[in-house]
């Protein structure tokens, strides 16, 4: 199976994608999940969200602007979400800047079946005990991939979920077989919320298809195609805000033909 | 009265439209109500919403992100602005996909006086009983128009509200006569929170004229109309962002003149 | 010190900026906080918003949409600030316009250290007292300007707080000199959330410099500029919403060379 065919199946299958996330970036999370073709459903409060859940295809739990309730929210959806077999995304969006973050991301993995964690570099790596702390919510640094990979493997191994790990290139792994994703432009880390997008096209993605690691880096490579699409796009008085349109307008006009054209990435 | 003329008492009157509302889209509400005239405030506190509903025109329900909280406040500043007769516009999000979100609908419509009431098709219908289950929150099919209409007269006498169902071509009724409105563009689909706005601009038109079910027509065919001009500004590299931006934009610049022009609609 | 130099202390020393604030603008202000070279961090649950104000260079606080909670979560955090000697904004969006935002407000600024409090003209007369009720949270009027900026300064001086009062001329004081910037265009009224907007931005230049009266200055010079640059782009179907992009854009832009030639400002 073509890595382009997860995106076409994406668009064929139109998954209805629940989040339970941040206020910040809901938007443009909901806009860029129906740009690549599903349908997006935000909910926060239980009883609403775990209904929702039963009829959702997947589910994307983003801590960006947590609280008690949405983590208590976040659990029993989750678990009627693990119930059904309809996979989720945890995007662990500054786990190590406070405690409760990090506290409510251990539970959630701890009680939870998480198909796919994807935060920056610095965020894995937290959630390795391997904690520098990480600034804010949008730090990163070009380090030795491949050692880092290899740790990663094993974080990958031990949580039973597929790490992703944005950065200037994307590690994305299973386990066993780590991919490289080298699309992208670094001006993504000058929009805000660039990373819950991606988790929620993430969750579009392994909605849509049976094998989530190939379906997982479809959604990475997909979503740094439109980085690059929309960063030719730019002109001189244009800053992060049109960026931000132009993100979302590219994943609106990718096809097939784009993707085999622009996709740079390596399996090991 | 022309129909354009409901539009420019909006920009004479600036009436402040109050919204308890959704995170996902409450900014895009913002944006487009300032763009038509109205000035917005979002509150969702009860002690707050209750205090700004007497110094407001008028009053959104949209119940996209609900809570129980939420809900308690939307029944205290809904009874406030009915006793000043204040119009209430409900957006009923969703109603049908979770218990809450129903049980909320029809705690809303038992317990208040809402003058407009704006959903999808799918929506619209469930209110009525006859529910297939609607799908996330845009689902939408064209049927037969006629029909569907005569039933939806039924259900405005039934709770004395006006009913504005959006799709292809949108249905507005007040039980007596409905009205067909053809503008819009099926585009529009693919961007998060056009509902949500639509409802928002109602809110503005019948907080600024007497006649509520010609301002809601006119809100609904100012609304497509810019849903219309937008599109013929997408270049190729467009999508579903710049889009969002052109809607709005082309409601900032609708004035008298292009509304004649564009506006297409039927009386029956 | 020259005043875009304030600008270059921003991009250079980077601040973590820490919002408690509204949803409704909370995308544009992350953006606009990138923009100018800072990192946002947006936050509302108490424990979440304690441990992240210990990490962050300068704290937030807009009560757009406030509720009980997030109120409790500003004083504490707020406290955590204060021993830090981290500065803090206070945006009293719509102060007046209901009890709890009014109770609010005196009870952060009786409790709380505040280096600066935005609010546009009506909404800081308000807080002196002299309440006509503004309208919804947009409300502004071109008045004698001299005798409103010595009252100013006297509540500058009472708050011991720099007071910023946003209009067509924004009016800046610290209780001893005052400035009048004549930078920014009216058409900034018709995007919601600028106020918002430049209450980020003044956090992230008084957290990256020690001289906070000139800090304050320079970022209500640097965005009302920004709005000049974004207004020369409008093209004849742009409306507010690509304004709002064009606004944020040129943030990202500015520099130097564009602040000295643009600077529009006289201090008394």
């Amino acid at each position: 199976m073509k890595l382009y065919e997860y995106l076409e199946n994406v668009k064929s299958k139109n998954p209805l994608v629940q989040n339970i996330t941040n206020y910040v970036s809901s938007n443009d999370c909901a806009n860029i999940l129906l740009a690549c073709g599903a349908s997006p459903v935000m909910t926060n409060e239980i009883d609403d969200s775990i209904d929702i859940a039963s009829i959702s295809d997947g589910l994307v739990l983003n801590i960006g602007t947590l609280n008690k309730l949405i983590i208590k929210s976040m659990i029993y959806t989750g678990k009627t979400a693990n119930k059904l077999n309809h996979p989720i995304v945890l995007d662990p969006v500054g786990v190590g800047i406070s405690k409760l973050r990090t506290d409510s991301v251990k539970f959630l993995i701890n009680n939870l079946k998480i198909s796919v964690i994807r935060g920056n570099i610095s965020e894995i790596k937290f959630l390795e005990n391997k904690s520098e702390h990480p600034k804010g919510v949008d730090s990163n640094n070009l380090e030795n991939l491949y050692d880092i990979s290899e740790s990663f493997k094993k974080l990958s191994k031990k949580l039973n979920s597929i790490i992703v790990a944005t950065g200037e290139i994307d590690i994305i792994t299973d386990g066993n077989k780590t991919c490289f994703c080298k699309n992208g432009n670094t001006y993504m880390k000058k929009v805000s919320g660039t990373g819950c997008q991606l988790s929620s096209v993430i969750s579009a993605f392994v909605s849509s298809n049976s094998d989530i690691f190939f379906a997982t880096i479809s959604a990475v490579c997909s979503y740094g195609i439109c980085g690059e699409i929309a960063f030719s796009r730019m002109n001189v008085l244009d800053g992060n805000s049109s960026y931000r349109n132009y993100i979302i307008d590219a994943m609106c006009n990718l096809n097939s033909e784009i993707f085999e054209k622009k996709v740079n990435y390596e399996i090991r």
